[in-house]
């Protein structure tokens, strides 16, 4: 009997993986606005070389964006492309059918949690921005457990429930963090595909396309 | 015969100091929407204390907020706190007359440009919110010219505009940092009545209550 339903948050409530391209597209056009005069390939190849070597969550990419192609005067292109990409970054919005299946879960009883890897205060501010934070009663970041999405931190979350892993499922879009772990500690496990995972084999009990699916495999179950 | 008008930035286009206010109240609302069960007076006085000490720029203002009051599982009240306040932070608006204004200046041949006391990016960034960014010409920021807003400030920027005072003209709300060490470089200086500084005594040669009154100042010369 399912009683606790964890959520993975990117590519699983959101399309994190879109949202991001959009706003380092934002963030580039931007700069061209305020003027700069470089071709958009050339900025958007240099920025992945950037994102590539110093990861997605440095804070310096359109500054050393700036170095990198030698341009002068960079306050005003690094401040346009930062507004462009937190933009974007802030207009984030859940898939379709998360609020309302979110909703349904509610009535139906279940206790909803996020389990989800980064900083506490990212991924606190993506549930506030999606608009569905209060639906959770706790969420639990890799960074607050000092432990990433392994079989230890599903351990700990079941332990901080005071439940039996019986009584609790897994939703998540990666196999490797969210799926095969949680099942490692006992959880049910469900793989949404979405996102650039999605084609990845999996050996989740159960697979949805949509968030909507979780409402049949509850009944199933 | 003026050719450069250059202008500060907080509280002389866009009232800077109601924002920074209205900010922080968005703030400390958006901490009891996710359930925090604080009083907002509280609330309130501790968070001033707290900027009293440590200056408006210290980006830890709500971190030390819930340490303060001894808040459990803050992630959530601080990421809803600064997503609000950084939300009200980029709404920000210009004076209403503000952005025609500079226009008609343009359109009279007039070379605009700022003058401000900051960090390069956060005053690019105000320029870009206001959407009024493209007007200016030059933007002198205290920090790149390595310069607090001083006579000193306002010769460097002489120098860069290879321009005479006779022809340069200083607008700001500020006695202390827009009026007299622009006076003393020699600048045709004007005085804004706004902001917490609007009835303090000036030296100014022009007095305006909206930007707006400048177009008569200029024809008057």
């Amino acid at each position: 009997m399912i009683k606790h339903i964890l959520f993975d948050i990117d590519d699983t409530l959101f399309p994190s993986t879109e949202f991001s391209s959009l706003a380092r597209k934002n963030a580039l056009n931007a700069m061209i606005s305020m003027g700069l005069d470089h071709p958009y390939p050339e900025l958007e190849s240099s920025l992945e070389a950037i994102i590539k070597k110093k990861g997605s969550n440095y804070p310096g990419h359109f500054d050393d964006l700036c170095k990198a192609l030698g341009i002068k005067d960079s306050g005003k292109y690094i401040a346009s492309a930062v507004a462009a990409y937190h933009d974007t970054k802030t207009s984030i919005a859940p898939f379709p059918k998360v609020p309302l299946t979110l909703l349904k879960l509610k009535e139906k009883g279940y206790h909803l949690h996020i389990a989800t890897q980064g900083s506490s205060i990212k991924q606190w501010d993506k549930l506030i921005r999606l608009r569905i934070a209060l639906y959770f009663d706790r969420v639990f970041v890799s960074e607050e457990m000092n432990e990433d999405k392994s079989a230890g931190f599903y351990k700990k979350i079941l332990a901080a429930l005071q439940s039996s892993p019986q009584e609790c499922m897994m939703v998540g879009d990666r196999e490797d963090s969210d799926i095969l772990p949680a099942k490692d500690a006992g959880f049910k496990t469900v793989r949404i595909l979405s996102g650039k995972y999605a084609t990845t084999p999996t050996k989740a009990e159960f697979v949805i396309k949509d968030i909507d699916g979780l409402i049949a495999v509850l009944n199933e179950l």
